[in-house]
């Protein structure tokens, strides 16, 4: 099942995206979903991010190749835990748009979102499956000059606009081995498989739940493949994920 | 004036603290104050956290006389950016829990923090205080070994119960010069001045605001004096600010 979430003449609604139409969902897409019976051409709606989530977590260097080309020797033993803020969420064909009197090097990173279905906290691996609602793809933008100077990361994570996230969240995928592909201006860039996640999905929530409570709608970000590099304005970017979908998204100058 | 928020028989409200009673205010703290008429004696409300945030900003190495304590020669040229997550956030007499099973190390960091009144981004520091609903005391407790040992700073910081905030948000203090003290069990371990801040509330508020849009509601942590130490379960801990308030928290030890 794929959940969108849509602009609307009245707001915004969840629905659920089956073939060319959307079945619109009654309030919000977390536990028995309850439907208004409404029927939307796909056509004509605006995609949204398909979640506001309170907060988003994310996995630095969570596969070898990645590690080995940011210089790293050996992969961290414990997954390194990040955050950025909601305020940085945009959707599919929002822009990323550029801080350029800030930075002169902003990269994309293609990963695997995961969003969380229910309230949680200290979930073993085992029943990780049980509090996830679904999939979607995310672009975990970085300023890397700024993430080098700063030490801390999230100023150079944090920019308004750096974290694309979409089209949906499809609900009956198995994660543990999709291809997933990151392309500028139509050139393949990154082009990994989630299987070479050096923590895996269960163990990252285990992980990360251990710390702190897990609200419905979070999304934890798993890291990025490597093959990470630099975009430039008027650039459009692209990640994909098999059996998931694709969220592409333009990249602006700020005013 | 002060704004609480306290828990009622329907759930929550936010009011102004006059004397021995509140008067309750309609919906939210932000704008033009609309009150529902309610007055309840301030004995009989249970204090909150005076804001649920969507975001809280905190930053490193402040204070000149912390950033020696913590082994560094120079201060920053530019203020340390991380964040806590929402979830951690408690109110006044509510519980610290320890981590004990992952941690081994948790201090204490009394610390002003800034209340942002309205929805704002690009700031710049003649500006700050338009942006400003007021300020409380906060704690940014941190799992010190966890701290040193991931780099990234989120998950040491990042702990459920992990940032208290409190009493209430003081609207009509001049923070630049204010006593700030932590005391644990009574006894004295933080004493300082606002004033001693190496980047100031305007500079802080510019800043960060350049990277992302604030919202009402949005925390900023301004950074600890010299003094943090351990935490023990069982130990109760006091941030004070000169004409803010006081806030106490217990330690507890996690199930």
């Amino acid at each position: 099942m794929r959940i969108a979430r849509f602009s609307t003449d009245d707001g915004m609604a969840f629905g659920v995206v089956e073939e060319d139409t959307v079945a619109v969902i009654a309030a919000h897409p977390f536990g028995e979903l309850k439907f208004t019976g409404q029927r939307l051409p796909f056509a004509d709606v605006r995609l949204l991010a398909p979640i506001l989530p309170s907060k988003v977590i994310a996995i630095g260097k969570n596969y070898a190749g990645h590690v080995r080309e940011m210089g790293g020797d050996e992969p961290p033993a414990e997954p390194i835990v990040f955050s950025k803020p909601s305020t940085a969420v945009i959707g599919p064909n929002e822009a990323i748009t550029y801080p350029q009197k800030l930075s002169e090097r902003v990269d994309f990173e293609g990963e695997l979102a995961v969003v969380i279905g229910r309230m949680c906290r200290e979930v073993p691996s085992s029943r990780v499956p049980d509090v996830i609602l679904g999939y979607t793809c995310g672009n975990d933008v970085t300023a890397r000059d700024l993430q080098a100077k700063d030490g801390q990361w999230t100023r150079a994570k944090g920019f308004d606009t750096f974290c694309p996230l979409g089209p949906w969240i499809e609900t009956e995928v198995d994660p543990s081995d999709l291809a997933i592909t990151t392309t500028v201006n139509g050139e393949v860039r990154q082009d990994s498989r989630t299987s070479l996640l050096l923590h895996d999905i269960p163990s990252l929530v285990e992980y990360v739940s251990q710390v702190m409570t897990l609200l419905p709608g979070d999304v934890i970000l798993t890291g990025t493949p490597a093959g990470v590099g630099p975009l430039e304005i008027g650039d459009e970017v692209t990640v994909t994920i098999e059996n998931i979908g694709s969220l592409t998204n333009r990249v602006i100058a700020r005013d």
